[in-house]
């Protein structure tokens, strides 16, 4: 069988994890979770499908597209396999725990699947981790989520972070003040999208002055500050700016060695978010590390909605910027040593492989068996190299 | 909203673990991978679904119909979502992983969802945590096998364990003897699942002579091995005896402080075990902690099949007889303290609860946000109780 058998053993968008890699991304996100919860995120862990209406309410309508679904034989209704965790954490902070005082903070981290994958993420299940900050609609919530998930990130030994802020509301919000049509919103939305700075243009008079000096502001957060600052904003939009340069502040002040960039009319994925929004970068990695921001917690449907931040990382991206675990070593203890002997060896920090039958030559079985040492007469021996 | 409208949120079956227990369960599993890893087996990680005829193959078709299928629009091919992990394991095992030496030691951990509970188990997601040892036969794999999970569970804590060994090739061992046909063994099956001696005895002959012994050697370890050795068992059945007495004299060498008990007739769950098979309870446990025994591992299919042994915990029921972790001590810290001093309290231990807006009363705050302390001028002060 060749690897290509192999691999079309799986569907597309989907594989198998092997040693070690398995077990160091398991690692990665015990830290991960165990950082949030130093912070006072407590873990939840909703099922991996569930009603398919819970699953596509509020926020996670965004993901209906993504989400496999399957009907259920015992209540004769359709569930959904969840395509993202946070509208099944907002869910439970807005029933199970609605009577926990605010802030809540609560941390998650499992498996979602996607439907298709995208030509940047072909992959089609994902291992996620993440946090979200519910019940204050405040700068410094903001600013916790970005902080919390950069320096978890710094915990698990990822260098070199960026931070990218956005503010998904702001051209909505300056298109309000404009009065725009449906139609100029979309051609508005199409050359941001592609920061094509002559369509932009091309929308003529105050939309492309408005939109041009916002295109332009994008950068280096002291650069877009100072732009932003600088553009004679309408109220609304004025507004925003002036949050996230609050945000922006106690980011700076809480992550010194983090590179800061605002790109205030970037969009793409951040459709739900009601405010300041982020992604997270490091120098060497595939792709965003993770991403977040402030959106409207709830299912709705008499539940009621409640100010939320919060944030995920991508684990895939993330182990592709981590340094490796010094791997333990591999001790072969040759058959008839008792469960107590191995306990003690195990317990001394050696991975024990047990033999299973007796055999001539211990040292070569070892070789075999791909340890550094074998165990004989009550010591260990190192394998020539 | 009462407690009956939160919990009618999800399909029967399915449940939110909230905080603690998420988190419990998470350090649980990780508890138990680390001590398979100490022993060797190394984790892997497969996909949540897969292609339905990889997760039905061999072993696998016993899960067929507790399988839940989606269509998959990228190949246009039926996936299941796994409703166990071993036949995955299987499938590494024997695909990617076909050069690694053998024996090849592997564990996972990972959620596996069910189209229907059970009356004993109306669960319909299940988090799993096993072990694999594959490509080796032999009474010291087997023993292996059951030690390495025992051992695991008494290392997170659980105590008074049992292990009951069975042998569910046996019977069909003694009924190919006999010569019986399919509607006697239909019978003897079914008076033997129900332990109905009366029943047993009406198989009349040989038959009901050879199964009621068997029958009624069911009980402590000793008890069984001396009743099964004074049974006039055909060959095939007398080989497979003393192959669990090989196995019981390892275990019971490993396990000094585990009871271990026999029953030659069990046969319910073991459907495709092709040997010694066990489970393993804990007194004051609401049913096994986990099971597992010996197969054939393999896709078949062109890929060939490997002798197994393997088992699976159960991690709801483990979680019922663990004792809890000592939860860390919450520390309210009032807004306006920096990332590096909230970070040293959490590296001392706190689980950090940041104000994130100023308040006029920082020992009520603390209280209100469940903290036990407040850290007000550079002290933790613990609130009155």
């Amino acid at each position: 069988m060749t690897d290509t058998d192999t691999k079309a053993l799986l569907p597309a968008g989907l594989r198998d994890l092997l040693p070690p890699e398995a077990a160091v991304e398991a690692g990665v996100v015990e830290r991960l979770v165990s950082h949030f919860a130093a912070f006072g995120y407590d873990r939840v862990k909703p099922p991996l499908i569930e009603f398919e209406e819970s699953l596509l309410a509020g926020t996670g309508a965004a993901t209906a597209m993504q989400t496999f679904r399957v009907m259920d034989p015992v209540s004769q209704r359709m569930l959904g396999v969840r395509a993202d965790m946070t509208i099944q954490v907002a869910r439970i902070a807005t029933t199970r725990l609605r009577n926990d005082p605010r802030p809540l903070r609560l941390s998650y981290a499992g498996q979602v699947l996607r439907v298709k994958g995208s030509q940047l993420r072909p992959e089609r299940q994902f291992s996620q981790a993440g946090i979200e900050l519910i019940g204050v609609d405040t700068a410094a919530a903001d600013a916790e989520a970005v902080v919390l998930m950069a320096a978890a990130l710094q915990a698990v030994g990822v260098a070199d972070l960026s931070v990218d802020l956005n503010l998904p509301t702001l051209v909505p919000a300056v298109c309000d003040e404009l009065g725009l049509t449906e139609a100029q919103r979309a051609d508005a939305r199409r050359a941001l999208d592609q920061k094509d700075a002559a369509a932009v243009a091309d929308l003529g008079g105050r939309a492309a002055d408005l939109l041009g000096a916002l295109l332009k502001a994008a950068g280096t957060a002291e650069h877009a500050m100072t732009a932003l600052a600088a553009i004679a904003l309408p109220a609304a939009a004025a507004a925003e700016r002036d949050r996230l340069a609050q945000v922006l502040a106690l980011v700076r002040a809480d992550l010194p060695g983090v590179t800061l960039t605002v790109d205030p009319v970037e969009n793409r994925g951040f459709e739900y978010h009601t405010g300041v929004s982020f992604s997270i970068f490091a120098k060497g990695a595939r792709g965003e590390l993770g991403r977040g921001g402030r959106y409207m917690a709830g299912l709705g449907n008499g539940h009621g909605f409640e100010p939320a931040v919060g944030g995920t990382l991508f684990l895939d991206t993330v182990l592709g910027v981590t340094p490796r675990p010094q791997p333990r070593r591999r001790l072969y203890v040759p058959a008839g040593a008792g469960q107590a002997e191995r306990a003690k060896l195990a317990a001394a920090g050696w991975t024990v492989i047990a033999g299973l039958e007796p055999v001539e030559d211990p040292m070569a079985e070892a070789a075999r068996l791909r340890c550094g040492h074998a165990w004989v007469n009550g010591t260990a021996h190192e394998l020539a190299s």
